[in-house]
């Protein structure tokens, strides 16, 4: 079933090997079908190498239950479904341990928004979220990780998570989303890019700022109505 | 029309993914016709492996009107058109969002010039432009991005453009130029090495001199009427 | 004789240069035959593309004597035997010169546990050891070398060396183990990952902490009776 | 004439491209023919891409005069005349503008022996020289830079060169000597590596040291008459 989506979000989970993303098993994509409610996702712990796209897993939703495939899904899966839950444009979800992103997760840092390079894709900083508490952690983890972002996009921070495609899990590593799993992929390798200028930046100058005309501009360039990046669709 | 200038557009183009320069569509090579006042330029978000050089498109240098070309010119057009106005010896003109070089752009740092590498090629520091004004922002956008690359060398700091074929647009990233669209696309290399050295040393040695006689020395070995560098041409 | 663990540490001395762990002869893998109280170990100053797994050298446990092989084994058998005699689970020893984890070893620091990637695979701190004496460093070197990191693991900290397997040396750099030389590599790589990123994290926010129930949740994620990561063996 | 020779030296220019210690032409290496009296050096400005072995051009150890050959030497020839000249046991020479070492000379620091990768090479720091007094560079530049190097060796610090290979000629970049061509690429591609892993090590301790018993047990278990890394010759 869903052999399609099962090859997108296949190629998908390749690209972030080619982007330089990911080593050994350490990411997932996965894509849903919103009309059956149902999500594709990477296998748990198989290597890139191995892989096929036959591999890929169906879990329902709402119920996080397996409906296809012989392997156990992502132990990420929880999460991947309460981001899909939460936002309804999105058809793409990515996690990765991918280098400069990871280490501001680690650092408990935003990604600032101080260049145009994030401006294009991202609308506000990249978010890092708060602390997990004891229970969370000892709960049901993946879900609540899962929580956790949402609470921080639509809650703290009211961020829209469509124009802010990327989030950092603190102590842990970004996750990202798309309205496709590949443009999922884009934003991850777009969402490290910017924590390493960012990293280089801070260095040479602690003190980072941004016209907030020029990231409307950006952003605006490439997104909404009056974009004029590209060619005609 | 203009095929060979197209062709040598069109490579100079593949060169900024070759020396890592780029990754998906982040950057622009044009070169110009000067007789026939003709800019040829890079279609805007289009992919480099599906690019060819009949995509390249062909735009008028005093009205920026497209004269040949099926696709939209790259949105930075405009930046380009400007460049080529002001600084009347240039053939070539690049633009990326190359690592180093964009993160002292986002810093709102010169690349200053303290070392041998950085004076066989730039004689100046590689000026970081002044903060935008809402109302450039807001207007005719990427014309004043390069009204405000002209103004700084020109104007404010008197850089002769020949002798320093690069600049930072602040929060934004590097653009550079050259007799030629494959020089200017050496010049983007050169500008990110230096900028990545000039990080590593700045992170080791904050106060950063060098002798002005070293920088003449190593100028005018490479350029002007007294080089020796290289062979005999 | 133990043709099939020559393979095996041979491939894996191989994946030291694919996974960018080594350059030149700078690192050495070596595997255990517990039962007949072998190791087998890369010769010393070979490279790795004139290598064959007909080179790897047999050493006694207990002696460190050549029991098979024309040439001398690694000059730093000394310190793999007295990891296998101290460590009982372990199968395979790594060494390297990998850039970040040497660098830290030479800053004098232990890679901090702070982000899930690390406590994913390491349970603790990666210990810097203790600065050798003059006694140790003048007397048996390479096997000193090894005492110092059996006393930093069982005295001085008290670290469980199954679940925290690796170790930098001060001012010299890293070793790893594992249950076999691939997983040894492994580690070393991960090692390697979770350096350069503490690295990162410490340069944009020099006092780092972690939940410590985080910690607790991922490495038993992966590891103990309890793991749910991957699938079923 | 000489055909050995260039072939060598023609391999170990090669080399440094497949090291990564250059791009474009920046980097030359030579050898020397000590009976001759002969040096061999790359031709200046000519890409590795297009050179041949045959365009290696002879000149005199003494006068510096092009004996055999239809290119301009490298315009760095003068400074390796100058090392050759005063470091008798020296076989080749390398220049490049290799990222981390380029950098600490830009920096104006040596590159401190903080650990046993140093140390197993170069017994002391890698200096860089002090400041080239306005004379010097508009006189004959390259031969003083020659002569600031061997000043800095011989005279104001008393370094044995045979024992610390390289050296940083400030705000300029890296210089390494060996028995051969290929050997000084070798030592090339060390100090490049323990300038990067200085800086790393730099940037999270400032304040690093090095016991001096680890150094010389180090750098005496691969040099002298008591090694014994690597197997018997």
């Amino acid at each position: 079933m869903l052999e399609e989506l099962k090859e997108k979000v296949f190629q998908a989970n390749l690209d972030l090997v080619k982007q330089g993303l990911v080593i050994y098993t350490w990411g997932n994509v996965s894509g849903i079908d919103r009309e059956k409610g149902l999500v594709v996702i990477k296998p748990s712990g198989v290597s890139y190498e191995k892989m096929t796209a036959a591999d890929m897993v169906v879990v329902d939703l709402e119920s996080g239950k397996t409906v296809d495939g012989d392997l156990n899904p992502s132990s990420d899966t929880p999460t991947h479904l309460a981001l899909y839950r939460a936002f309804p444009n999105i058809g793409g979800v990515v996690h990765t341990h991918s280098t400069y992103a990871t280490s501001f997760a680690q650092a408990g840092r935003d990604i600032p928004n101080i260049g145009t390079t994030h401006a294009d894709y991202f609308h506000r900083e990249i978010p890092c979220t708060r602390e997990m508490t004891k229970a969370e952690i000892e709960g049901e983890y993946e879900l609540e990780t899962g929580n956790v972002i949402v609470d921080e996009f639509l809650n703290i921070r009211q961020i829209e998570p469509d124009h802010t495609p990327g989030v950092l899990v603190r102590n842990h590593g970004p996750f990202s989303w798309g309205p496709t799993p590949d443009k999922a992929v884009y934003n991850a390798k777009v969402m490290e890019q910017c924590a390493q200028m960012a990293f280089i930046a801070l260095s040479i100058n602690p003190e980072l700022t941004m016209s907030p005309h020029l990231i409307e501009k950006h952003y605006s360039r490439k997104h909404g109505p009056n974009a004029y990046y590209g060619q005609k669709k």
